[in-house]
């Protein structure tokens, strides 16, 4: 069976497919994970002195072993961050959101980096794409990880094909002890599933045990990303310890939602999505068509109130447009009240996006250059 | 299905396992290969000036577009060998066969001669071996491969963990285009089947097209192997055209016979193979030991004769250790005539085995400094 089993739940979650309304509770009993509870939070904050509003608000709201690096750390044990991207497209700022979130890990904590981009598995599961077009949307998409302010000095960004001499080794342990039953219980495999991406779990398996490789000594490897990617690092976790490692730790982010309110933002709903390449005059044609909570016409609106609960404009600045909780409670709160109509609220997430779009699209130029001195390849 | 069925036929022939009496000619057919006739044996003598002894007996008895790399070669266009090893153990006298003929085609053909050597395979189908173990066999094998001669301009050996990094784009593009359904016809694999495992075919294709990549033209590749390694080929040339290179060809060989009468030559049957590490009393022992076609008592053998078609030690001399048609006639009809007895007709094939060994041995103690100018590595 898989773990997450649709026909009963009515949403599915893969690392290659979510579909439905996510109940991200269900995700947790289902995938055997654990809260991120008010206790950790507050653990949290008080070793590195706060806690991102990503953690405060519930959007890292699922983990494994996070209670274990902190012991750890404290302890003195530096642990090794962990995370990827597979190159399909351009960024879109729903995938920043674990990104921007591994960045104050980094800081806080002041630990390495390893960001893979798997062109290999957008090669293996796109019947269309082609190394080159995957190897090219890599690259485009380290420029935005760069972007982001990671420390050069502790961010090692690889591309698959050009770090597979390293990653290999690792991938075939990983490889030995998975079979064929295991991957498609917790993918969903079948028998016209091509044999690349029935090993590839591997591949995404191997830099949870690369620190340690690196450094010759055992460094536990913390991964915040998508839930969507849990699958993998459930595989991964059940055979680290018989191959000689420690089991990675996780932080699962909840999926940054579309701006048609339904489902996850999408590289294949462009319209729904904001891009990292976007133009100003993108945003404001996608913004103004944004589902939000409104009411049919102003009048009803001010008389009674819109419901920001489900309104996708509040959604991006709740997930990642606006990190001061105070503005983003006040706005909802003037909704409920009727006190500003989706016109007004939607421009301030606009100036909002403009402005970090205008900022980040400058820094993603400048990475340009910065690449040599991010990513890590084999001979080198 | 499986091409070859065993439940059919008593007998089973994948690349990691040969078990049961093989129809060679069975095999023919089900594989829907073609045989090696006198037409194509003349054909070779015409273009080379030769045929070689495996030819001329049949041990190369089956091949696929032989006569396309023939109708290439003579107009000009040159082909590149590619053969290779799963490094388990020791070398054997059997896995030597293929080699010694490969060494006799680059010479009269005057090609280059790509070797694989597969750590990572014997890692991922032997649970207990470590990579480290399959490692430092392959780089006991590769002492064999240069000890029989191969020119070091045109030779290019390979162990897969070090050479990844070249052949993991061409494994990507062939196991994208193979799915569970293909390899589990053909290799008989089944959900208890490691996923490195099923992934692995696609690694051994690699090199089916690697001299077209390094080239930057059409190569022709023509893999001289046992007739086990045919199910992984023929998905490479079900699929090859569809991703843009042209097929492999192949020259299969029967498999060298045991000394046990039975099956054929394996590492895992020390007692009735002949490595190329043997020291002349082990040669002495396991001729000895050897089962032939010889008579109850020495008297009854004078009378009626021996039958040499059932002699474990006149099939090894025809497989291998006899070049000269002439001899190897000689001693059947003496066989048959009661005119030679077992003792003296071993004893004539383990002078030769021990001259064979003693000057391949020095060649293999040589070939230690010669190992880095025939190995090819990523980052070179």
């Amino acid at each position: 069976m898989r773990e997450n089993d649709p026909s009963k739940e009515g949403f599915t979650v893969t690392p290659w497919e979510v579909e439905g309304e996510i109940d991200y509770q269900k995700l947790i009993e289902d995938f055997g994970t654990d809260n991120v509870d008010e206790e950790l939070i507050d653990r949290i904050e008080e070793v590195v002195g706060d806690a991102h509003f990503m953690l405060r608000r519930g959007i890292f709201y699922s983990h494994r072993d996070m209670d274990r690096i902190l012991d750890d750390y404290e302890e003195g044990k530096k642990f090794a961050l962990y995370t990827g991207r597979g190159p399909s497209g351009h960024t879109h700022v729903g995938h920043l959101m674990p990104w921007i979130f591994a960045r104050w890990i980094q800081e806080r904590f002041d630990v390495d980096m390893y960001f893979q981009l798997t062109d290999d598995e957008k090669f293996l599961f796109n019947f269309d794409s082609t190394l080159e077009d995957t190897h090219s949307y890599a690259l485009e998409n380290a420029k935005d990880i760069i972007a982001l302010g990671f420390d050069p000095d502790k961010t090692h960004i690889f591309i698959d094909t050009e770090y597979i001499h390293e990653l290999y080794p690792l991938a075939l342990k990983v490889g030995k002890r998975l079979n064929f039953s295991n991957v498609k219980a917790v993918f969903g495999f079948d028998n016209s599933t091509n044999v690349g991406s029935i090993f590839y779990t591997a591949i995404q398996s191997a830099p949870c045990f690369l620190p340690t490789e690196l450094e010759g000594e055992e460094v536990p490897v913390l991964i915040p990303c998508g839930i969507d990617q849990d699958p993998h690092f459930r595989l991964t976790r059940d055979i680290a310890e018989t191959i000689g490692y420690i089991k990675p730790a996780l932080l699962h982010n909840k999926l940054a939602p579309s701006l048609d309110g339904t489902g996850k933002m999408s590289a294949s709903q462009p319209k729904t999505t904001i891009f990292t390449t976007d133009e100003p005059e993108d945003v404001e044609e996608k913004i103004n068509e944004a589902f939000t909570g409104g009411r049919i016409s102003a009048s009803e609106q001010r008389e009674k109130g819109g419901d920001p609960d489900i309104c996708s404009v509040q959604n991006y600045r709740y997930y990642i447009f606006e990190s001061d909780d105070g503005k983003v409670d006040d706005l909802a709160e003037r909704c409920r009240e009727g006190d500003i109509l989706c016109g007004e609220c939607k421009q301030i997430l606009k100036e909002n996006i403009k402005g970090f779009l205008s900022e980040h699209q400058e820094r993603r130029d400048r990475a340009e250059d910065k690449l040599e001195e991010f990513l890590v390849r084999d001979c080198e």
